[in-house]
């Protein structure tokens, strides 16, 4: 019997004690009991966004947090500027399309990211009402100096849209202290739950602009999410086993503390990153992202590796897209996955890689993991 | 959230199709559906044992099985010789004085294994009807060659009962070939199931004697097993969701194939071996067992070791027993174990003897036993 690992970057693994609690019986959304806890599943997800905002949980992908938040809170006289380094910056300016906003789509070259110099120089124009950024793009695992960036957009009339799905839990965020407007995340990636819900959470200065617009939207209108929030309460039925899920999960965080949760993610990327090197591969990204680790496949090795991982090794990884399509593995390091876990993955990768005739040492690539992970606390 | 692993010598890990299938809802074990079910595991079993013989289920602990073969197949008129190495053949001693039987207690050093010779040297008296051996000893992580004690044993009148409780699906075992007169397994082992379940063979030259003795057993008379099983059945109320995951996880070793599991069994082994000698420790045991490896701990540690790898890094091993207690480590490789987890432990081992102010160079240990476990199939 083989036994599965997924290390691909959402979903992620599920831990056992979100499963079974999400395996209890289902009971309703409009009772004392799932406001109660979806109150304290809010004051936790504050803490973990490093915020006084609140934080709406909307039964969706994380697509539809994103997508509340353009139509919600994306000035419509002004332009948008969208930073598209990968699947989903494209994702976000088709999006921004939709809802007839004026949209300057800034493409980048695969592996880079936005830098705050461009953000500053295009607002500079006073032209611009928001910038929507992808904290860490997943397709290229390549993150960006939010930090930078929000403190660009500061201090302008602009507001900044952060895309931090691939984030939220794993990189370290601190919405309020870095003045990020729109914070949104996932279910299925540092939250350890299966997919299904988006998490997205405003600022004063995003909420007046809510206010002020008419947005073309009922399921996504964010203003029937705050007014609900406000009694502890979702304004469409409220998806309660996922909630209960994310209680656990969300407690779990918490509990170990998330500037220790960064550091042991930012620890498992740089130890893959280590691996790769040993072995004498290149990590993909002039930025790379701690949450996901992007490895190009060495001469004449293609996406047939991935496949022969997860038959042999029951070690599932993320392939490329779009132009790195079968030509690079990407590797997860939010959640549910430990340093043990990680250098078992490295030894096969290690296999695998002889196993597709290349020549490589077996044991240097988890020799170089161990040693960074000897770190972990 | 830490992730829990465990590498006791049983119970050992269940895969979660296992876990699942014994999830299901229960049904009625006087029925069709369940008569079907436990011929399909019967003959399963046979196969893992290799065995022309039928392989009983008793609803019970390992202990249970031995006890019905000890009570109900030992010959009253003779000696039975017990060989005592440790915790397992202890207890047959004491199993066989409980029916009154003459035992001639063979009582080794801990860590070595009941010989060939001794048994023909014994035999040769024609004082005894019966030996008793244990094929894998999980307190001392020694295995006996039970290929060479059948053979001397088959050649005279006595019958030869082995506890192959930690060996069946783990050691090469073929009862029929070896002629092994009594082989009793246990469900938390390499069937990856928790305890509960017991399942024991005899020969022909068994079950006569069974036929000849009027055994004072009822719960344990293999008489009425025997019985039942003609009809696909149980004497008493047939343990059916455990019988469903047996099903599940007999089902897996024979599409691996046997033979595969024995190999991939001792390959953890060597490897746990060769990374326990990188590191400078001392694998206990003159004839180490390959479904379970004793390592002594260095100079300077003690169980609290076993305390910090689990608190640490999730990590389960037993500890030692008796004389043993304090002094080694015992690590799984029976059953829902492969090389990743093999590997991740032995990263988890170095981190631990660092922490406990072992001087070790980390990465020697992982990469023995990742260049050993290069040949895993």
């Amino acid at each position: 019997m083989i036994k599965t690992r997924l290390f691909t970057p959402g979903p992620t693994d599920v831990p056992p004690e979100v499963l079974i609690e999400m395996a209890r019986p289902i009971f309703h959304h409009r009772t004392e009991r799932f406001r109660e806890m979806f109150a304290q599943v809010n004051a936790g997800l504050k803490s973990i966004l490093k915020t006084a905002n609140d934080v709406m949980t909307i039964a969706g992908s994380g697509t539809a947090g994103m997508e509340a938040a353009i139509a919600c809170a994306v000035p419509r006289d002004k332009k948008v500027l969208v930073s598209n380094g990968g699947k989903f910056g494209e994702r976000w300016a088709k999006v921004a399309r939709v809802y007839g906003l004026d949209v300057d789509e800034v493409v980048l070259e695969w592996g880079t990211a936005l830098q705050p110099d461009l953000v500053e120089e295009k607002l500079a124009t006073g032209q611009y009402g928001a910038v929507i950024t992808v904290h860490s793009e997943t397709s290229t695992a390549t993150a960006c100096d939010l930090e930078a960036i929000a403190k660009v957009v500061a201090g302008t009339g602009a507001i900044l849209l952060a895309d931090c799905i691939t984030a939220v839990g794993a990189l370290p965020l601190k919405m309020d202290d870095w003045q990020v407007d729109v914070v949104c995340g996932g279910s299925q990636k540092a939250f350890m739950l299966p997919p299904g819900l988006a998490m997205v959470a405003l600022s004063d200065k995003a909420w007046a602009n809510v206010d002020a617009i008419d947005a073309p939207a009922f399921y996504l209108d964010l203003k029937a999410y705050r007014k609900s929030l406000a009694k502890d309460d979702t304004p469409y039925t409220g998806p309660v086993s996922l909630i209960r899920g994310l209680q656990v999960s969300v407690d779990a965080i918490n509990a170990i503390g998330i500037e220790r949760v960064w550091a042991r993610t930012a620890l498992l990327a740089k130890a893959t990153r280590a691996a790769a090197e040993a072995l004498g591969m290149t990590v993909f990204s002039t930025q790379p992202s701690d949450s996901v680790t992007g490895i190009l496949f060495p001469e004449g090795v293609d996406d047939s590796f991935r496949k022969a991982l997860q038959t042999t090794y029951g070690a599932s990884v993320a392939g490329g897209q779009n132009e790195l399509k079968g030509k690079l593995m990407r590797i997860n390091h939010m959640g549910y996955v430990d340093p043990l876990d990680t250098i078992g993955l490295i030894a096969a990768i290690e296999y695998t890689l002889a196993d597709s005739g290349v020549d490589v040492e077996i044991g240097k690539g988890v020799t170089a993991a161990t040693r960074i992970l000897r770190d972990w606390d």
